[in-house]
């Protein structure tokens, strides 16, 4: 069966044929559309660290609520350390490799392998929690729509996986103009909230008339235990710097000088990242957000406290600023972030081939996802992505905070396993380096890459310690899996080589003496005729057709009719008593190899081309059975000899001309004079 | 990717291998194991067939149940019709036809496709309804199981299907026990039943003291509306018919003289069938079994109706006549009887590949259905057959009385068709037949063949009639779309062939003059040299080695190893600045064309053959897409040269020896000292 034809044309029905080019060439990212492709993760986060952070401390009251002033300032001043640590990356390793690059050159690739876990996991939680955080917001301003939080999840998911399918361009300009109304959105936000805190008339939260009760256990901590609800908080709060690496990973994809562009952009980033996370925290704690992750818990809530959820922070903030839950301001906060979250999952569907690519070139992964011309391996690893992060929101229905505990353990594996491998990198640099200035630049940039990797490595510890029980040991063992999986691939694949390896090429060609070419023949048609030509065209030692009789009256008449043509080419026939075309063949061409070992047995197969995929079911099934069967006998070589149907005149095949996560490579796309189109056409046609 | 071996090995894994020969040679069927196998399916349908039709009456309470006498009059009658009808077949066509046969060869293609459409639905039909009345005992048995009725029943159809798939050999032994247990128990229950009766201790049923009551609008039925009830019961009751043409079906696996045996078998069939039918309905309203659809409208009951069911009327009639629902002689009548509609279920599974075969020979089903070695041809059928039934049983919730609705109008349609095809096959043999003997018997079987046609087509009338609205119409349109596939099938088929075949086959061949030879290469290893040297074998007149520089470090280490053995045979580099391989391939290989369009250009790709499933994912996926790109290039054959990785020396590949069905074609199963062994194997070894 071809699989592929099939696949390809159940994916063209569900998801049509890929767009063709607008006859533009692709050009490289300017700094303007390369920090909305790039920034969407890290910039979208914004919008539930700080939920994240007060959820957690509510867990206590409101008690601790001012912890998150502190929280909050951790944060920015570790997101502000990993910028700086980042930008070091995009300078010294400029050909994309980001992370896993670093790590596996300057510490080994074992070390390399953790990374690479640690960042597919890290993909699969980006689609996952991205998406929850949008359905949340989504919502926030359509609260009947709580009944199908899970479902349309889901739905989200299934349609980022469609789009991405088709190949749709990752358009900078599709991207800019969600992020950037989220950025001014979220700016103008918290400027006039500021503002109005400022001139006396603070807004006010909806919930900040309510009590919140501490959950069992966490009331009235005192010690160790309050430290670690701080650090809890701490940790959940770090969930803003999820995705602060992508630029790292998109520096080819930025217009000259590269590296340059690329630092200036990931500072950009970090500097918009802080300020709107600074406001929306300050916000929250002015206007006095009481959010609690059950919703019980809240005294003098109204409403049924097990199916009305409450709005997400960033809602709440914006009603109160812009004046109700059913202002235009409102709905445009929630709109842009309901926008941006969708992108920021869109990026994982991106940035995945792209790092499955790499992985495979190292041949970690299967060898087919390096090369981009099989679709179809970028399409399976996009339906994989899709498929367990469907599974997770499922598990989790679709809930942050939930999700959250896992997302966060693999960003900050890589962040230390990077910043390590940084600091190697420039003690390398250093022994090598004479000139002064330059030594005084990695003097430079090995402490801000140290400290980076102390504090990335501190915040592990405490992630860790806070989130392992409460679902981070899912993340831990997934990447556990992934690891062992690819150094299983790697393995194999070097075992492999070294059996395939060959000391001598000389020596080692033993050229069979005689050629026995064997034409399988079911009925007198052409494309039996071409067969017979084309075997007969390589001039073999001994040539015969083959059939077998499946049904006897049809093999006589063959029998009588390949007589009466008179063709030179004997045609032996094959008995079947037991209604098989397989076995007796096989048989047959083993029995060849037993009597001339040293001949070398070519079977010609003729093989329909057909032009729609269900006609596949109906050809070449037996045809495809009976090579794979043959292929396992010694000396054999099996040729198919193809004969275009007329409907696949009426339907020829289009090549497809963009790969996912092409725009991140820096990768053109196909200029419209390729000749590359289907049968037929003329090299000189335009598409 | 090697879909055949990924799913032979899931299939492996799931069922494991197919199961070895006993060592024995099939034999053809001694008419005592014939039996069972072929008429398990009718002898099973006595089960629910007494129960629709009370169900039926008992919509307009206990006032009509008098008529079951009448309607067990009628069925019992045309049972004997349509019986004697078929022995008729039996002789008239011995190689196993059956309805398909006569009607394709007597009234036409048409109307043979639509008995095969029939046919086809009735196979689906009988899993979901002998499972869902199989249930249905196993409950009466262990009520507490309501709850599990539909999970139980879709277990049971998977539990078959994989037994099947497995090719687990459709043994007479194994049939036969639970058969003649069943026939002995029912028979001994109607006789001890009937023999307390005629001595004045009739039994009573459970459920004798409750009353019913009407169903709205059923009450009070006068003229034609009671007409109406009487004629659903009957036609309901037609139920117990349904599987009475198998044995025309099956005449190759009879013993000599094969027509008599078939003959003698199907009328001992009838007979059984007739005294176990007449006895339980007998029984039934002796004993006063009183068995509602809606359970609530019994009035009297104990228990909840909405989740306690009504036992069936034979574990009615069981614990009636044994002692009460705890002793032996019920849970062996509910134990037989569950047995033996499982066997029934079976029998679908093993006619209808038979069926598939048949069409495939005709071309109205793919071609790969028709001949035995394609394992995975017969095995998509079962797991189709077994998805629909599931899907059927989910759907109606594995109640008996609304699958019924749907299964007796296939069942009569054909009936109907083939009687009328034996009318004018008679006539046929009357026109051609001389000797007044053997005229005077076709009259008389014509006779009884009218008759058989007339009775079973009022019979369709009334069916289509009382049932269509109740659920038919989903057998109808089920049937139609397969009718109009089959034909689509056929079209497809014969215009493939007008558009292939060649009026003189000495002038439609133009030999190629002359053949370029291409070696694709991606290191030099020892698969890339037995390519090289194979490719070298076929002395073709251009031969060429090609390589495409995805990495360009790569792509020189090889261009310089290969100057460095100094090969005649030239490398020549592509480059490919989009990361492919297959697109620059493809353009080299038709500019080929282009330049020399009579030559023919053989291109040698190396494939591995591998042990495991799942190193098909790690090997040959780029292969296999280039592969098929390239067929797409006209005057282009593809040789697939393999190698044999030592994974495959250490799991080789061993063919199974049974297909589904096997028997009843009367097809010996493969002789252990077959020769088909995996690779290495001596001949002479046996298995």
């Amino acid at each position: 069966m071809k699989v592929v034809n099939i696949v390809d044309a159940v994916k063209r029905l569900l998801i049509g044929r890929a767009l063709p080019s607008e006859g533009l060439h692709e050009t490289l990212l300017p700094k303007r559309l390369a920090l909305p492709i790039f920034a969407s993760d890290p910039l979208s986060s914004v919008a539930y660290a700080t939920q994240e952070i007060l959820l957690v401390l509510t867990l206590g009251g409101l008690a601790y609520l001012h912890f998150a002033t502190w929280a909050a300032v951790a944060v920015v001043c570790l997101l502000a350390v990993v910028v700086l640590s980042y930008r070091q990356v995009v300078y010294a390793y400029p050909s994309g490799g980001g992370s896993y690059e670093v790590v596996s050159t300057n510490l080994g690739p074992s070390a390399g392998l953790v990374v690479a876990a640690s960042l597919l996991v890290d993909y699969v939680m980006t689609v996952a929690v991205s998406v929850a955080s949008g359905v949340d917001n989504i919502i926030s301003a359509v609260p009947s729509l709580n009944a199908y939080r899970t479902g349309m999840a889901i739905a989200f998911v299934a349609l980022l996986a469609t789009v991405n399918l088709r190949g749709v361009r990752e358009s900078g300009r599709a991207f800019a103009a969600p992020t950037y109304l989220f950025i001014t959105g979220v700016l103008i936000m918290c400027a006039t909230g500021l503002f109005r805190w400022l001139i006396g008339d603070a807004p006010v939260a909806e919930s900040a008339a309510y009590g919140i009760e501490p959950a069992p256990g966490d009331a009235d901590l005192a010690g160790l235990a309050l430290l670690m609800l701080g650090l809890r908080a701490f940790s959940s709060g770090c969930t803003a710097l999820t995705g602060v690496e992508a630029i790292s990973n998109g520096v080819p994809a930025f217009r000259k000088p590269k590296s340059q562009n690329a630092a200036t952009t990931m500072g950009a980033m970090g500097l918009i990242a802080i300020l709107m996370f600074s406001g929306i925290t300050a916000l929250a704690l002015i206007s006095q957000v009481h959010i609690a992750e059950d919703t019980c818990r809240l005294t003098g809530f109204t409403g049924n406290c097990h199916t009305t959820p409450q709005r997400t922070v960033i809602a709440q903030l914006a009603a109160s600023v812009f004046g109700g839950a059913h202002s235009v301001g409102f709905f445009y906060i929630q709109t842009a972030t309901a926008l941006v979250l969708v992108l920021a999952a869109n990026t994982a569907f991106n940035g995945f081939p792209l790092l499955a690519s790499i992985l495979a070139q190292h041949r970690y992964l299967p060898r087919q996802l390096h090369t981009r011309g099989d679709r179809l391996a970028f399409s399976n690893g996009i339906v994989a992505l899709a498929l367990v992060a469907g599974a997770l929101l499922w598990a989790f229905h679709a809930s942050v905070t939930n999700l959250i505990h896992l997302y966060i353990l693999g960003v900050f594996t890589s962040f230390t396993l990077s910043q390590t491998g940084m600091v190697r990198h420039w003690n390398r640099a250093l022994r090598a380096e004479p000139t002064a200035a330059r030594r005084r630049h990695h003097h430079t940039a090995r402490a801000i890459n140290a400290v980076g990797a102390v504090v990335t490595g501190l915040v592990l510890v405490v992630v860790l310690l806070t989130k392992f029980t409460q679902g981070a040991y899912l993340a831990v063992i997934a990447a556990v899996v992934l690891w062992v999986m690819m150094r299983g691939i790697r393995r194999h694949y070097d075992n492999t080589a070294a059996e395939l390896a060959v000391a001598d090429p000389r020596a080692e060609t033993v050229a069979p003496s005689r050629v026995h070419a064997v034409v399988l023949v079911s009925t007198l048609h052409k494309p039996t005729l071409r067969a017979l030509a084309y075997a007969r065209a390589t001039r073999p030692d001994v040539l015969e057709a083959l059939t077998v009789a499946v049904d006897r009256n049809e093999a006589e008449a063959l029998k009588s009719q390949w007589d009466a043509t008179g063709f030179d080419t004997p045609l032996k026939t094959l008995a079947s008593p037991y209604r098989e075309v397989t076995r007796p063949v096989v048989e047959y061409v083993r029995s060849i190899g037993r009597t001339s070992p040293r001949d070398v047995i070519s079977v010609f197969i003729p093989e329909y081309v057909v032009g729609r995929w269900w006609e596949n079911l109906l050809h070449n099934q037996s045809a495809l059975w009976l090579k794979s069967r043959l292929l396992f006998a010694p000396g054999v070589m099996v040729t198919s000899v193809p004969w275009h149907l007329s409907s696949y005149e009426r339907h020829p095949h289009r090549p497809s001309r963009r790969a996912p996560g092409s725009v991140r490579r820096g990768e053109p796309a196909l200029p419209p004079w390729s000749r590359t189109a289907g049968p037929g056409s003329q090299p000189e046609r335009g598409r």
